[in-house]
Formats: C-alpha cells, structure tokens, sequence
C-alpha cells in the first residue's frame, strides 16, 4: 500500500465536504433524483450514508420535499436514522406515517432512543403507537414516559447487563455468550445485591484483563456515581462531565437499578445546554433552525416586547432632561454613546456570571471574589474608556467641560454594568430563575436608565447647559 | 436492607450539596484547617473527596491560600487531580512546583492528560520537566507537542491496544491478559493491517459476546471514523457527538494509528466549544472566572473600544439630525427606543445563525431557507412591535403622526436587524472567519446607525417637525 493513500474511505469524499457536511451538491443531486422519480438512484446515492448523514440530508432538504424523499427511501430509514434526526423534523415525518410504522420503528430501538420519538407525538397518536408495539417494549416505553421531561427517566434505556456480587469473570463471560437477547452494546457491567441495588461498576477493559477465576468483587469499583431517576437531564451531564462517565447506573427512589445513561445521549444534552445560554441570553428560545416560523415568532416577540417596556423606562429618564437637551443639542447625539457602551460591558460580565454558574464554577464559597474580581475589572476597563471618549469628544466639539461630563458619566455606568452584570445573574440563580433567561433585560434596562441618567444629570448639574 | 436506604454513598451528604458542588461549609472547614495548620485534619476531610472534586477545592479557595492547601495535603495531589483542574488555577499551581515534581505528576498520566498540563509551562521549564522524564514517555509527550494547539494531537493518548486482523478472539483476550504492561481503560480494540494501519474497531462488549474460535474479523465493524492527526479539537468533538462514538483512531498524514481519543476527554470540549459562543459573542473573551484580572481586562477592553468606535458611527448619524431635534426634543428621547429593540432583534437572529453554523446545521443547501425564515419572522416581529409602539406614542404624547413615523421606523428596523443578524454571520463564515467573534460589532452598528437614521429621516421628510 502507498503512503499517498488516503486515511478516509474514499466514498466520503462525494458525499461530504472537509467539515464533515453534507456537499451542496450531493444534496442537489439525490432531490434531483426524488423529483425525477428514479426511486433506484436515490437510493444508491443515499445508502452509503451514516444514519446521521441520512438524518442530516432530511434537515437540509426543504420540508415540503421531505415527505418524497421518505418515500423514495422507506426501506433505509429506520429507527437509528430517526434517532439522529432533529426534533422538529422528525416530528414533521412521524406525523405522516401510520401508527403501526411508528411502532415498527420504534421497537428497534433502545428504550431512550423510542422514548425521544414517542413522547413529542399528542396523546392520541401515542396510545396508537403504544397500542401496536409488542407488550413488553410498550411496558418500558410506558415507565419512561410516567418519569418528568428532560429526567433521567426519560434517557436511560433499560437493556444493561446486570449481574451478581458472587460471580467470576468466568461466570460473566460465560454468561454473555450464551444469552443471544441481551443487548450488544455495552461498556461496563453492574454488579448488584440480592435486592437489585448497583453494589459496583466493572469496565469491559478490567474484565477482559483478567483471568476467569478471579471473583468480580476483586475487579469492580464500589465507588460509583449513582444517577436518580427523576435527576434533571443537565444535572446528569455535569455528573457525566466531572466524573468523566461513560455509563452510570440509573436507580430509583428504593436505590433499585432500573436503567442505564450512556455517554453517547450525554453528548447532544452537553452541547445543547451548554449552546442554549447564548439563546436564551439574546432572548431567541430555543433558536433551532428548523423550528416552525410561528413558534420562533412567538418566543422572540415577547421578549422584544419586554425590551420595548425597558426602553420605555430609558425614554422616561430622557424626557425628563428634554429641557436640558433643547439648549445643548449635541447631548442627544452623545447619550446613546454612554448607554451602549454600558450595555455592552453589562453583557460581557453578565455572560461570565451566566456561564460560570452553569458550570457549576460559581458557588457561594467564591460569589464575594467574583463580584470583586468583575469590579476591578470594571474599574481598568471604565478608566480606559473614559479617557478615549472624554479626549475624542473634548477635540472634537472643542469643549473640554462636555469631555469631562461625558468621560465621568462613561466612568460611572461602566461601574454600574459590571456589577449588574454580576449580580443580576447570582440574584436570580439565588431565586431559583434560570439566571440564562431573564438577566439581560434587568442588566439592560440598568445600563440604559442609568447611562442616560447620569450623563444627562451631570450635564445639568455641571452647569454644562444653560 | 431497608427501603429508605439512599442510593448515594452516606459521605457525599456532608461534603456536597444536592447540585454535588462543595458546600461552602465543607471549603471553610477545610481552610480553617489549613489555617491551623491541622494537615492531619485537612487530609481526613480532604481524601473521600474524588479527584474532580479536590480539583473543585482549589478552585473555591482564594489564590493566595492555594500554596498552602497544596502543601497540606501534597500526597493527594496527584496527577488525575492536575488533570481534572481549571488551567489558571493548575497554571498557578504547577508555577510552585519543582520541574523533578512536576514530571512526577506527568508520568502517572495518559499521554493526552500529561500534555494538558506540561502545554502551558513556559519553554524553560517545559525542557526541565521533560528532561527529568523516562526516555518514553518524554518521546510521546514531545511528539504531541509537536502537533498544533487544540489538535487530535494533543488530544490523544498514545496507550490503546491494536491487534492484527488474523487473530480470534481468544488471541485477543489471551494477549490482554498476558501483557502487564499494557493500558486498562480502553472501550473498543483497533484492528490494525500489517503497516499499522486500521482496519476495523472492535467494541469490547462484542468481543466478550462472542466465542474464543471466531476470528476478530467477523465481530469487528470495517467502517470506522478515522481522525486525522493535525484535525481541530472543534472538529473532533462534531465527529464524537454525530457518530456517537466512545472512541476513535488518530491516524497519521500515511493512514497509520498514532492515537485514540476517548469520548470523556471530548465533552470537555464539547462543552467549552457550545458555551464560548455566549462568551465570544458578548466579547468576554474566554471568559473564565480563573483568569487573571489583567487578561480579562485585555480581552474585554478591546471590543468596548470597538463598540465605542461603532457608537461614534450611530452618534454621527444623530449629529445629522440635530436640527429636527431641536424642534422636536422628544425625538431624543424616543431614538434609543428604535435603536434598541433593532439591536435585540438583530441578537437574537445572530445567536441562532451562530449556534446552527457552529453545529453544522446551517450549509450551503439550506441558507437561503434559513435568511428567508428569519426575514419572515422579522416581518411577524416588526408589525407587531411597531403596533405597540405605535399605538403607546399616539397615546403618551397625543400625535399620532409621531406614533406613525415611530411605527414605521420600528418596522423597517426589525426588518433591517433580521437581515444584518443571519447575513453578518454567513457572510464571515463564507470568509473563513469565526462568526462568534465579530458579528455582533457588525449588527449592532447596522441597528443602532439605520435605527437612528430610519427614525430621524422620516420624522424630518414627513413633515413632522418644522
């Protein structure tokens, strides 16, 4: 073999672009194909495709054209392709098919992964769906869906290999090989008491490395990270991330084991709530993409009506120094400065505060550093802007009061951001409210006020005017 | 064994709150030791504590009481406990330490864990520590640093197990179980051709389902992800979450396995990389609370003299206008209004093209959808906002001509902003450019100065003022 060979199967090259998305023009072609009605190309383009290539390639495709290309490739799109699929468009496709395809589908999946199609449909179609699944996959779907949304519950997936404190890893791999319906995919092993209870994990790794005879309470780990059933999605995560978990025993309210969270679903929960507080924090909601126009209409106008109210506040302050702006008009042109530039400091100490405490990073042992910590920074950043702006106004309305006025002013809500900026957020994540959600409003509105506030007041009081 | 049993282990209760962050109680208790100079109490409250959570501790403690915490409890302070630590606060730490110490830690450590911490140290003391290193393990942790920053390559660890394709499975576990030397955490085998390239990954759950005769061969799977060497972290951690892998092969430029990098050091990434969008789009840098307060300074102060810059633009285009507003003062304090739900609307657009160009939602295929669905929801926004807004100035100031020219400007705006927020991040991504980092400077300018200018042109040519 030559060294100039590439590491990539060489197919990837016509479907997939370096960043590992799927070519424009590969899309172009298989819709061209679904349109032309020439089911056997379609399907020759699409089959060499990952499931999470085929799930990428309906996103990417227009919706009114996605319901012709499910046709055209019914057989290829299973259950694993369903479970790559974006939420909003996976919804969009289910609607369409029947109840007993739904429940085919469903059935070749893990419990987590038939879970996350089932439990967007309404309830009608659902106990359709439930209604025509095998008894025993209808049961566990049934208990995942009594578990919260967005709960441990909800992900887990019952297949886990379970097996006694007395065995040797002899007896598991015996064990193993000899039941052809336990699930395949699995990285540890859990060891449990007479009652159920996980007693230790057990990596693959460790089993495969040692000899048959050696009893598995010499192998296992007692020491193990037990998740509760009704644990907040976002709380198994950073569990899996500060543990550094690949699977963790699922238990409910007895501390029986009742299910299985794999790194692999932790991943989409990682990225999703960690990508969400630059969402949530600009007031977007869920700001997917494929969400329909409506529903992002609706998330984003009442915050922007919110913010119409918080402007409103601001104008109140400026009305209130309209006699003062009628005799230096160039206030008006320079008040915006102040706000803005206040705003933006705000944000920027706002969106440290937001993410620290979403890492768990800020807790009450270090709050009093970090309020102190934004302060001096806010001091070095409000010095420094404060001098270009008061020497770039002094120059250029020849006015060395009106520099003055305004590099103070500047000085003044650069202060005030930074300490919104860390307390609006600690106030709320105190109060139980997502500090993600509803700081920017309340360190907007701080900034604004109070920038116009203070640089009209001091104008006024500086004798600056009249 | 009684039902009321907790699932977790009785230890935890005083240490960790129900969020598992370290009460505030638990952290003063310890300091207070430290304090006393009572190590033979730091350590008792100090060793259940698990790696992560003693990394935890020092990031809670005060910097300058760091040094001494360290001290008190040195034989606990090992490797995985640098590994697990925030890099300022490891950056300190290790800054104290000997170089013969520091390659100490380093040497109980995987290649990639080793790298993290020896990346950071200046020149001088990265040859000290490397040179006070065993001959192999200084080769490894050379050659990753031979890889650029933020690479597969650094990100690897060079301890795997690669076996040939012609093996059963009883070679495999036979040799796992032989070789001493070999590593123990490992989630799949690689198999590799005779010029060490791989073939095949073999899962370590189908390897125990299946009987020693069979050849690897028939259990492994052919198509595998394969990561190139030099390929970016970013890039990695979208591989590891679209093909849910728990482990992958780094290969060389010639196809050869180099590597493998595991799924627990990717959600670190995974996580970083979702939640510096929030950050970088606000301009706080990386926005770590560890940082020190001149590096926050620096990065934060940089984009609020960008920001001024572009304030300086908008209040240009109010100096145009200063003679409408002295006809009219209340135009100034109406302006912002226009300005800045413009400028939300505009963030809440970009946060969503950001969050889906970064998650590889967004390509060429569907972005002309993508700008048409946020033109439609400006629409849906502006008509909505302008009716509010329209219908408050009418009332408030009793014009409703003033309460029109508001209304259209508001409309026009949100307009205006919905285009800027998804075209401003295309068009930098089409440029090769990181659209978290600038595109926010490019919005806000565009919805502050059109804001200014929609609102004041139409006041003045509609003959509202004079």
């Amino acid at each position: 073999m030559s060294d100039a060979e590439l590491p990539q199967p060489e197919t990837e090259s016509t479907q997939l672009d370096e960043d590992d998305r799927l070519k424009p023009e590969f899309v172009d072609a298989v819709l061209d194909a679904v349109e032309d009605g020439d089911d056997e190309a379609v399907r020759q383009l699409v089959e060499p495709l990952h499931p999470a290539d085929i799930a990428d390639l309906f996103e990417l495709t227009p919706s009114e054209r996605r319901p012709a290309l499910a046709k055209a490739i019914a057989d290829l799109l299973d259950g694993e392709v369903f479970a790559e699929m974006n939420d909003y468009v996976r919804e969009d496709l289910i609607d369409a098919l029947e109840p007993h395809e739904v429940a085919d589908i469903a059935s070749e999946l893990d419990t987590d992964d038939a879970v996350a199609i089932i439990e967007d449909l309404d309830a009608d179609d659902q106990r359709e769906v439930l209604r025509a699944m095998e008894p025993d996959d209808r049961a566990a779907i049934e208990e995942a869906l009594s578990y919260p949304e967005e709960s441990a519950g909800r992900l887990m997936q019952r297949e886990l290999i379970a097996v006694p404190e007395h065995w040797t890893v002899g007896d598991v791999i015996d064990y193993l090989r000899a039941d052809d319906a336990l699930t395949t995919d699995f990285w540890e092993v859990f060891v449990v008491d007479p009652s159920h209870k996980p007693v230790g994990t057990c990596k693959l790794s460790w089993i495969m490395r040692t000899p048959r005879p050696v009893p598995l309470s010499d192998v296992m780990q007692r020491e193990q990270t037990l998740i509760a059933v009704d644990m907040d999605q976002e709380e198994v995560a950073l569990r899996f991330q500060k543990y550094a978990l690949i699977s963790a025993a699922v238990v409910d309210g007895s501390g029986r084991l009742v299910g299985m969270v794999t790194v692999d679903d932790i991943v989409h929960i990682i990225s999703e709530e960690a990508g969400e507080d630059a969402l949530l924090l600009s007031g977007a909601g869920e700001g997917d993409i494929n969400e329909p126009v409506i529903t992002s209409y609706r998330a984003r106008v009442r915050w922007l009506i919110a913010n119409l109210a918080t402007a409103l506040v601001a104008a109140t302050v400026i009305t209130l120094f309209e006699g003062t702006i009628s005799k230096m008009v160039a206030l008006a042109a320079l008040m915006p400065i102040v706000a803005g530039v206040g705003g933006n400091a705000g944000t920027q100490t706002m969106a440290v505060t937001v993410r620290a405490l979403a890492t768990n990073q800020l807790t009450e042992s270090n709050t009093l550093r970090a309020i102190r910590r934004e302060i001096s920074i806010a001091l070095l950043n409000g010095v420094t802007v404060a001098i270009v702006i008061g020497i770039a106004v002094s120059l250029y309305y020849q006015h060395i009061e009106l520099g003055g006025v305004i590099a103070a002013a500047m000085m003044a809500n650069i202060l005030i951001a930074g300490l919104a900026g860390v307390v609006v957020p600690l106030t709320l994540e105190r109060l139980r409210a997502d500090p993600a959600v509803a700081s920017s409003i309340f360190v907007t509105m701080t900034t604004d006020s109070m920038g116009f506030f203070v640089f009209l007041g001091l104008a006024s009081a500086s004798g600056l005017v009249g």
